[in-house]
């Protein structure tokens, strides 16, 4: 992976870098997520291995960080790669998602992984009893959980299997844990190669790499302009990226949207996923002339495997379209990313920077994956917030909680 | 539909309301969207009875405005009515878009709508020439365009039906047109009942209905405001709106992000769609407590016909959660809604409305997508932009043209 900036705050920022660093030096001790890349995963692939070959698709009962990981890893091979079983979310109380999940499914060919930190997620656990009342065989059934909550002693009161989240690590933060890990491993990801791009990142972080230095300008950059650059959109020349800039939605907008530690100054940055070319058909135009309110990371792929070829035919009346004759639809969305970000560059005020990934594997999502939580924390950090915490979910649960029990 | 502001202008509005009502009423006699829900759509009626039965699938190849919103109509709707024809959109570059897309229709069953309003489109041609190599059989394409275009020249050439574009219809406003009625008159979409909903807005604008003065001042107070909430978020609570919310954000990014006519000033404003509650797990933290930069617009469903109900069911350890016992799936996501709608009211500073939908039918999409034009107009009016062209994506175009011709 490769990260090239195109904007450099002018003044010296040494002093400001240092602190940083002893800062994450010292959250790194306990905050759970920074050490997961070299975590042992022999257990994880060995219960794996245990599992039923009949077994054609996983269910992840699941929601926000429950989910949202695993479907940003899951859905970017998958066109690539040929993974052994198909990967299913259901994510929404909406009835028609319901619905519409439940009818794709073979039940007799499903697992299914209640994945909540809390164990008391009121969408997870509705889905779950609803399917649950059809099918109480508890083989099929595992449960991801915290060590000590209600849906793990239900899950033991039934005899189905538990796993548990490792100490310290938010939901947000947990793809690189059981919580993202186990179901792509039970889908033949190869969880080692995505936590090896992963370790590459935080190796080259934490031990002076080229990584260090383009993290922490970009942190600063983006933390000291947050009054003037709201608004953070990752621009990804790859459809397969799509829920990889969901997965980032959440993370950056729940771990950054806080009253500040010190002041409880209302702060964030609202971070947008886009999608090109199509969204050169949208959004694009907001960006060229819109207020200057926004940065934009470019993401594209180097080398992409499967090429397809614009044929060599002429249209009449169309001729001048003939350029495009014998080129691979791959490079023409790399000269339409090349020739968006060459002509942003003529634009002022519009930080831009770009980011490469080498292709479609699970060393290079690992790697994405693990520099943007590092980005995160580090403005977080910056902004004076608990980038870990997200309290202001809470009044809306318990208004509903009453609202259900005025029923 | 109905909408409920719960914010206000503290100063009396009433002349800033007459000056952009003549403004309004003067652009009314040249923009052509306002005027489409009283077109006479009988010949597309006609055009689409003479269809093929055979035909199974119908493909747009479309992008941006040619898409959208057809899309947004299409996916609001599929789940709930009994549609005689699949609806298939190619609107990307991506080789594996296109690649998995071909992989999923039968040819011999599809009939592709070809929509280019300046006839260039680089992306639609693309993928165009890519299935035409192998297809050239002239029944099976539809042409829409503008008339004089050279893509209308080559249709003819090949003899291929051309439908055009009404004049000064942009393509971001062009949903109500042939540009998406076509499409979903030929899918079994009531394309009736959808201008019928369009018009039933229309009228109560122009006419002193309600939606009159809720309109004026939601728009004042965005474009008043534009400066300390440059995000407007549209939160929907329904899967079936997921796309609406796409088509939101290119009509409003894409409308509002411009130089101003008399300042040259970059201005405009951000939109995001969300939807819940799968979004209250990600995006809605950063609501609640981050920067005060976003209004939020609630939009949900007062209906829904089927129902799913959470099983009557106590899990041991986990009775706590009984209480969710015997409610609706739909029931809960409207409490749901209504629980961060009254949070969210609790604090200060964030602007907030709510639009009711009666329930998923084609008069509600056609009237809050109607709603929305006229939003966008209004907005545009007072930010003194051109609310219908999009200067800023030519230079991306130009260097693209550059770098292949350089090839």
């Amino acid at each position: 992976m490769e990260n090239r900036l195109f904007f450099r705050d002018e003044k010296r920022l040494f002093e400001d870098k240092k602190r940083l660093i002893s800062k994450i030096d010292k959250e790194r001790t306990h905050i759970g997520y920074y050490n997961l890349p070299q975590q042992n995963i022999d257990s994880i692939l060995e219960l794996t291995d245990a599992y039923d070959e009949s077994i054609e698709t996983i269910v992840v009962l699941g929601i926000g960080g429950s989910s949202l990981g695993a479907k940003a890893i899951y859905e970017f091979l998958k066109p690539m790669a040929q993974l052994k079983r198909e990967l299913v979310f259901f994510e929404s109380t909406d009835p028609l998602n319901i619905m519409n999940q439940l009818n794709h499914i073979d039940m007799k060919k499903t697992h299914f992984l209640v994945i909540s930190k809390s164990g008391g997620t009121v969408e997870t656990l509705s889905i779950f009893k609803y399917i649950f009342a059809s099918n109480q065989n508890s083989e099929s059934y595992t449960f991801i959980t915290d060590r000590g909550s209600n849906l793990e002693k239900f899950a033991k009161d039934i005899d189905a299997k538990v796993l548990y989240l490792p100490d310290n690590v938010g939901g947000r933060f947990s793809v690189l844990s059981v919580v993202g890990l186990f179901p792509l491993a039970l889908c033949g990801v190869d969880i080692k190669a995505l936590l090896k791009g992963a370790d590459e990142i935080c190796d080259s972080f934490f031990n002076d790499g080229k990584f260090k230095n383009v993290l922490l300008e970009k942190a600063l950059f983006y933390a000291k302009n947050q009054r003037r650059y709201n608004i953070n959109c990752i621009f990804a020349y790859s459809e397969t990226l799509e829920y990889f800039t969901q997965w980032y939605v959440q993370l950056w907008g729940e771990s950054l949207g806080k009253k500040q530690r010190h002041s409880s100054f209302n702060v964030g940055l609202t971070p947008i996923g886009l999608i090109g070319p199509k969204d050169q058909h949208s959004f694009l135009q907001l960006i060229m002339e819109g207020t200057r309110d926004k940065s934009v990371t470019f993401i594209k792929l180097q080398e992409f495997e499967h090429k397809l070829y614009i044929p060599d035919i002429s249209l009449k009346h169309l001729e001048s379209l003939d350029i495009l004759n014998g080129i691979s639809f791959h490079d023409l969305l790399t000269m339409q990313c090349d020739s968006v970000i060459e002509a942003l560059k003529n634009e002022k005020d519009v930080p831009l920077d770009e980011i490469r990934l080498p292709r479609v594997d699970a060393n290079s999502i690992g790697a994405l994956i693990y520099y943007y939580e590092l980005l995160t924390s580090l403005v977080g950090e910056l902004l004076d917030v608990n980038t870990y915490n997200q309290p202001g979910v809470e009044a809306g649960k318990i208004i509903l909680k009453e609202k259900l029990e005025n029923l």
